[in-house]
């Protein structure tokens, strides 16, 4: 038996896990879906990035958890980096899932394609509180674009605005994720299209982990709304020794 | 139910579409699949691809087509594009099946490896006629690589010579695909290798496109003829709103 | 019924492709699988290419052997390359199974990345006898990343060092891969980091073929031990006419 704690992205909480834990737990391991500083039911937009990643170090130490592997989703990829800075020696094995990578000093920002920061720009102007929210048509057609349009609409609908910040601030690393003394997994959707392809999660996030296990399956940034179970067993196969 | 308009490739008419029409027709929708002025049997083989575009703008007119989803398929990809400039009202969704997304003033040869340019002049050179022909070995390894031998030289068989023109003229446009107001899909064939994969498709051809939806589906460039109900699957995917 | 010549990659010998050669002899063809000079029980580990090279030339002419579909895995498409050159009126196809394609002068080292010959000239300086071996490590998450640590050790038990001088040595061809008269494939395994994939074995060497065909599947580097029945139906599909 293993014990995953699954790291959401931005605009999702760990209840959008759920699915997925649940087809993980079904193969006989524990799995805890906790919800990052920022995207809880009446968090203040306002929190950056170490205030996230300081909160998944403090669930880590609440729950007194050792043996982990932890797998990050999207954003949640710059949390896990620094969580596996923080508290090495409780983790087992990093899972990127279509997850940031970042070395020190770098922000989400810096791995998104100009038009997306403009873009942010825009929408976290207009909105004044800090969040960010994504259009429709880009969910849609580039995050869940293996799901019909009414569970692209159920799905959005469940979606949180995004503390801004967390994109923008730098990450504070001791040693970049390849120099990390411990074994890590890529998990790449194919039709995975939340980052461009000519400016892509693999290989050129992913490579920055040095050694690294590589799983590929087919679907979208969104698979833990449109195939959970199939989600779950790429997450199995990239979390084994 | 909705309503596809199947747009054939060079060396191709709408009969080699009505397999995947069949399977697409057998889940509700209307489908159909007209053939390019250049590729009618009879055509004088010098048309150009304003005739070419203009014969499906008059199958649209004449026919009282609106709401359709288009597809295009690979030199389809030029006329759809110049049909969706004429008479964007009547196009709900836009698909690109390993299709060319010209920009205003671009020719498909402008988007075609060098050494195909000069194998397509030669060819055209000795036929005499304003046509050229794919060499059956070009045909066999490169487009048709998913099928059996059989299959590869029946569907050969059925090929007709195209106008060269069609691949020299350059289109008129009076937008690029990235801003017009239609949601764009593309189909992308991982094993299409028409073009090389160092000079793809996808992405370097469909993120000119803008924001699209990417399908994808293992199979060669001629899926119609080695998996027509895989395509159908597929062209579902890409056509729903 | 075909015939099939199955020729190993680096650390490998023909015994580790009896099960694929067994599920393509259920299928009705005849399949050999002989062993590099090199690699064979007691060979010296100071074999360079030519004499590599020279065992499997050897190996069709004892064998008076013609009309073969000559296959080669990883380092063995530097040798089926060199045969190739030798005995072309032998070879009915060449197919490359994310293998290594010279052209003249070109040596195996000359198409990896930088940090595996640093890697590999550190192992073979502190083994002294001529041979490499790979850090389990690389094996497990880079080579058979797609199987489980049970299958990962029982296969990295079968391996044997290999002589090093094999990836040093340029190889001479009297004219390159893209220039032979043979028709040619190529079997790309979509989840092979073997080659990381910025440096990757398809398109980056499979286009060195000039015309050839791509079969494409999912699987690792050594799918001969993760999944030998779908290597066989990949091997099948690219050695047919």
């Amino acid at each position: 038996m293993s014990k995953f704690v699954l790291v959401h992205g931005a605009w999702h909480t760990g209840a959008e896990f759920e699915p997925t834990a649940a087809a993980i737990r079904s193969a006989g391991h524990e799995v805890l879906t906790p919800t990052i500083k920022g995207n809880r039911p009446g968090d203040a937009k306002t929190a950056g990035l170490a205030e996230a990643i300081q909160s998944i170090v403090d669930y880590f130490i609440e729950n007194n958890l050792s043996d982990v592997i932890l797998a990050g989703h999207s954003y949640g990829g710059m949390v896990i980096t620094g969580v596996a800075d923080r508290v090495p020696e409780r983790i087992r094995r990093l899972v990127y899932w279509n997850a940031f990578v970042p070395n020190n000093g770098e922000s989400l920002n810096d791995m998104v394609p100009p038009h997306y920061v403009g873009m942010f720009d825009a929408i976290h102007a207009e909105r004044g509180d800090g969040s960010v929210v994504l259009p429709f048509p880009v969910w849609r057609e580039a995050f869940i674009n293996d799901g019909d349009l009414a569970l692209a609409q159920s799905a959005y609908d469940r979606l949180n605005p995004h503390p801004l910040k967390t994109f923008s601030d730098r990450i504070s690393l001791s040693r970049n994720p390849a120099e990390m003394q411990i074994a890590k997994s890529y998990v790449n959707c194919t039709e995975d299209t939340a980052l461009p392809h000519s400016f892509s999660w693999h290989p050129r996030l992913s490579e920055k982990l040095g050694l690294f296990r590589l799983v590929q399956v087919q679907g979208s940034h969104e698979l833990c709304f449109t195939n959970p179970a199939r989600l779950a067993q790429a997450l199995l196969d990239a979390g084994r020794d």
